[in-house]
């Protein structure tokens, strides 16, 4: 994210700012049955991770998810079961045009919606099947639109691009350095788009695909281009989706953040886990008091890690554990990918082994049942404390061959 | 592969071809330190795969695969280690048709090769970074370029392909229908294509990439185009190396053959395996008397397998075990990918447990090194035979959750 451009700066997060996701698609190119944006990766499907990725960015209002018929109870209970709060369900047209302008009528015509939804500034559209959308190139996008009427992210093309004649051989080659490929997302003022989607033929809503063309040819806008990173690739084929599932698993399992209390014996035993598995896994490691004002780590529940570790000295901290649990909560972190969070309980008694009554096993499983719900998957571990030094940290391996896996539930 | 155009066939086979895989690319697009083509891929070296897969057409005579003057020595102990056999490195240029034409300068002039190559009458270009390529595009544009001179596999082009202006603004896109992508390989009569390389200027060499563009500006051959496949992507990003060991995995555990003597007892283990395999993965079940003539386990061998499972009732039937290597070595299968074979020996005595010499144990042990070599990964498992039955085959699961991640070794 960029100084000025996220959720509390002075960039689009003053404009109102809505998103169209055109999710129409059949996915024959992909080789199968279902449709690209509802293969599952990773256990959820493909258009849900992009979803949360416009709802995390608090400053876009609505998102419009446009669905062929056939799709739509689908979409609905995906909304449900994932919790999608700012997500509103069109139903598309036969091609990926009319299923655009569709998405758009809703903030334009009575008859699309049961009441009309307030009229953005900036519309941005955005595929269904590019999960990895960044907030700075969707800020990117949008200011860009407010200054030129539209704009569009774009990425150096991987191959050469040749015309063929009529027989079927070469006609000439396309210079590569000279032209782009046109990627999504692309943002526009609501006005220029919607005007040129009223104007454009038949022939254009059947046959054309790019947006940009029609806001150039309707309305003599022409696009500002912006160059996008490579995250932005369409999941296209069934190669892709091994990919996205790939990068889904690495962004989970990449970091950890190890939690202990201030108190010296359990910042030792963080300091000895800290050691074991930074070899292994990039870590964090802090030491907190855990009040709901610590700064260091609110700083961490707005970065990039998905899994905590956190040691206390108690048998049974659920409080402590539930208060980390309202932190993530509020954080956006659980939102695009599930958070692990597993609570070490370190026994002091050096001679009577653990044992835990089935009452307290209850409550436990039921708080993590609960939590669960709210993408948060919640594991316990009572260590003796003596053996663990002892032993040199087996809880060490455990956790680090955890943490390795954890992309897998 | 089509029907007259494979290694035996009245295609390419009577036609000398040669391959030049130009492998000196940087990998700066993929954001790390090692080139892509060195990047490995379940453990081996992508340029590796793709070798691999020119190789075990029988009709290409000879690989050159050029490579940047410090890769010199990681190719050729790649080449020794993985046992690539028809392969030659070049030194490249610093641009890739500057090392494409070093690539082709092996067989027409002598500084470039202490002897010089018999000149084949047509070459194929093809990327090292494109390991999946098939026998039936590669015989496709040799057969087409026979004919026209010259010829490539192209590609629909999956984004929008867009000219911007000075401004950074949209200049005009192009209609998608109308342009392909130019993907590889590409191939050429000899003459046509070096004839190009000889007359082209420092600017082509410098900034151009595409030969079919050489080969239409210097020799007016209008290549033929020729739809390609899916699995002719480039690895260019990080995505693509996740994709390519996904793909990797699947073809390696797709599928796996069961071979049983005809002996009724063992072929009812047989039976049971295969029922309880085939709701996981793909089974093939044969029924053999391991006589080297026996045409049905000759098929099996030139498929797309790479499992084999092998029962018999003798407990150190290492030589039933040598056959099948002795075969599956002769086929070309562990060419491309390593091949397990599972060697499963029942235990035919009800009551006497099992139990197996130290010098028996070695003998297996070395013979397993040995094939290993060979790129066949062999396995030996004991089962008693009465609790087999009386289990409900425990072994089964055991063999599955192997085969299920032999990709993973």
């Amino acid at each position: 994210m960029e100084p000025g451009s996220g959720s509390g700066g002075a960039g689009p997060a003053v404009t109102p700012v809505a998103a169209v996701l055109p999710a129409g698609g059949s996915g024959e190119r992909l080789g199968s049955a279902t449709p690209k944006q509802f293969c599952a990766v990773q256990g959820r499907p493909l258009v849900s991770y992009t979803v949360r990725a416009m709802e995390r960015i608090s400053w876009i209002s609505k998102i419009i998810v446009v669905v062929s018929p056939e799709n739509i109870e689908t979409m609905k209970s995906i909304i449900e079961k994932y919790g999608h709060e700012r997500v509103m369900i069109v139903e598309g047209g036969i091609t990926r045009h009319r299923s655009i302008f569709n998405g758009l009528k809703v903030f334009a015509e009575n008859e699309f919606s049961n009441h009309l939804l307030q009229k953005p500034e900036v519309v941005i559209i955005h595929d269904a099947v590019r999960p990895f959308v960044e907030e700075d190139i969707l800020s990117k996008v949008v200011l860009a639109a407010k200054e030129h009427g539209a704009a569009g992210a774009i990425r150096p093309l991987v191959s050469t691009v040749i015309a063929s004649a009529a027989d079927g051989c070469l006609d000439h080659s396309l210079e590569r350095a000279r032209y782009r490929a046109s990627e999504m997302p692309q943002a526009f003022l609501f006005d220029v788009i919607y005007e040129a989607y009223q104007q454009c033929t038949d022939y254009d809503l059947d046959y054309g695909t790019e947006c940009l063309h029609l806001a150039l040819k309707y309305c003599n806008t022409n696009a500002k281009l912006v160059e996008g990173t490579a995250d932005l690739w369409k999941v296209t084929y069934k190669r892709d989706l091994y990919a996205a599932e790939s990068i889904i698993k690495d962004n989970l399992s990449q970091q950890v953040c190890v939690i202990t209390y201030v108190k010296e014996a359990v910042a030792q035993v963080g300091f000895l886990l800290h050691e074991y598995l930074k070899s292994q896994i990039k870590v964090e490691a802090v030491s907190v008091s855990l009040s709901k004002s610590d700064s260091h780590l609110q700083d961490l529940f707005s970065g990039q890690c998905y899994n905590f570790v956190c040691i206390n000295d108690k048998k049974y901290a659920i409080q402590e554990t539930q208060q980390l649990v309202d932190m993530l909560e509020k954080s956006n972190i659980p939102l695009l990918y599930p958070v692990v969070l597993i609570s070490v309980h370190l026994g002091v008694s050096e001679n009577i082994s653990f044992s835990i009554g089935m009452e307290e096993l209850t409550r436990i499983k039921k708080f993590a049942r609960e939590v669960k719900k709210k993408n948060i998957l919640v594991y316990g571990l009572l260590i003796q404390y003596k053996n663990l030094f002892n032993s040199g940290w087996y809880g060490g391996s455990w956790l680090s061959a955890y943490l390795n896996g954890n992309g897998l539930q």
